[in-house]
């Protein structure tokens, strides 16, 4: 297999640096030249001049992007030189109807789509633990099976194109609650004059113990929200597409709603570049 | 070191199995005299007549009962017996304040006492992985520190008596929203067709990924709330005590609030004795 990689952000780099490291990462293409050009030269792989370049040389393409627009524009300036039977797996979270829309135009060239968002932080992405949602044609997902194994930890075939973006939904709405309960616990906490770390310590180990509160508890309770973890814009823009899906399900989320809400007032206060548990900053004020 | 254990419900049961396992378990005592019997055969130790009678052949005394009224009325009970620098451990979750009266009565009778409430679940009971959160005096943490760590998998002492009270607080807060964020999810993931399972799966390793999830997440997407588990009415009781405490603390716990709520309704419908994540009956209902 030739793998080639298109998007090398704060998830794409190092999830690219376990394709290389696999053996299995052939050339990269990144928006940003400068990004390639030192992923290229810290793993000894090439830089395609554009994506059609790089589709050219590789019968398995990675996109990770952060929007819709952005998965849709890339998948399209793939067009022009896929390979026959490639297959392209995408690892953007954006809606089941992008994914559906790239597929298509993926599969008049004669190629093979995959939805396969990924869950598990810059942390997951850089040891190659990532949860990964697939969502495309088993023998798809069979020829893609090495590459994805490389990246992620746990990779789990959820049904058709879409599916792995409905997946990641549902991961998006589950850890808007998870922040949620988290915050207003450790709030909590610090009204009660408890020893924070050692609070951690305990609860992130029992019953109510969670992958946020382990990884994002420490940060949290120093006030630090910067230089890592997942921008609180990007998951509002994802909860706004499952306000939608869940609309469009005659349901409602209100606790994924309560978050964008808290989202709202902290982007609008200048804090979107910061981690989700930047929600952390309201939290503590129920205990002003 | 010869300890005697005092409440073999759903948790005490199996703890008191670790501390005869690990060899520091001498004899027990239990309201229901069957049970005791019960476990005495199945563990080869002796059952006391009366918790005075269990004290004076005992150095260490683990409580482990329901309601704060239990606490008081078990230490009580222990004190005529009680040697002079005995520890009483009880790992009942109760209120802080419950927890610093009972210290004082042991103290008055020459013992010391350590509030160690625990968290994990009975699985974590059984596996001898709770996770115990600690208040009192560190020579008496140190002196019960082996049995601890034979019940316990992460054991923490928080600092004085009621500070393991006051961080199982925060763990029962937590817990309720993480109760409410995972419902959430997975209802959504129902309304969506997704295959349950696989969710659970992924999701489960990823971010977003939680104990809750994990464990009660495929007894949930079945619709099984019975015969295992922390039973609703418990968590309830033990959210009313949160709530007090952040009143006094002139805060509010909204999710904790809502949980509450939602409990009340389950109650009053006759599923206060049904494990926690029974409150997904009412979650599904978001997109009914």
């Amino acid at each position: 297999m030739r793998a080639g990689f298109l998007g090398l952000g704060a998830m794409g780099y190092p999830m690219a640096a376990n394709l290389r490291r696999a053996g299995l990462l052939a050339a990269v293409w990144n928006r940003g030249r400068d990004t390639a050009a030192r992923f290229a030269d810290e793993h000894g792989v090439t830089v395609a001049d554009d994506p059609a370049a790089l589709a050219r040389e590789c019968d398995l393409l990675v996109t990770c992007v952060s929007a819709d627009v952005d998965v849709l524009a890339v998948v399209e300036a793939l067009l022009p030189g896929l390979r026959r039977d490639a297959v392209v797996v995408d690892c953007s979270t954006v809606a089941s109807d992008t994914a559906r829309q790239a597929a298509d135009k993926v599969a008049a060239a004669g190629g093979a789509f995959l939805d396969a968002p990924v869950s598990g932080g810059t942390e997951g992405a850089a040891a190659g633990t990532l949860s990964m949602m697939v969502g495309g044609d088993e023998s798809a997902f069979a020829k893609a099976r090495p590459a994805l194994d490389a990246m992620g930890g746990r990779v789990v075939h959820m049904g058709p194109v879409g599916s792995g973006q409905a997946t990641k939904a549902v991961n998006q709405v589950m850890a808007a609650g998870i922040n949620q309960a988290v915050g207003e616990a450790l709030a909590f906490a610090e009204a009660l004059e408890l020893p924070l770390e050692r609070v951690i310590e305990v609860v992130g180990s029992g019953a109510a113990g969670n992958w946020f509160v382990n990884h994002r508890g420490p940060t949290m309770v120093r006030g630090e929200y910067t230089g890592f973890g997942f921008k609180l814009a990007l998951h509002h823009k994802d909860l706004e597409i499952c306000r939608h899906m869940a609309d469009n399900n005659g349901g409602s989320l209100p606790l994924a709603d309560r978050t964008r809400a808290d989202y709202e007032r902290l982007m609008a206060e200048g804090h979107g570049d910061e981690d989700i548990s930047a929600l952390y900053r309201l939290k503590r004020m129920l205990f002003d």
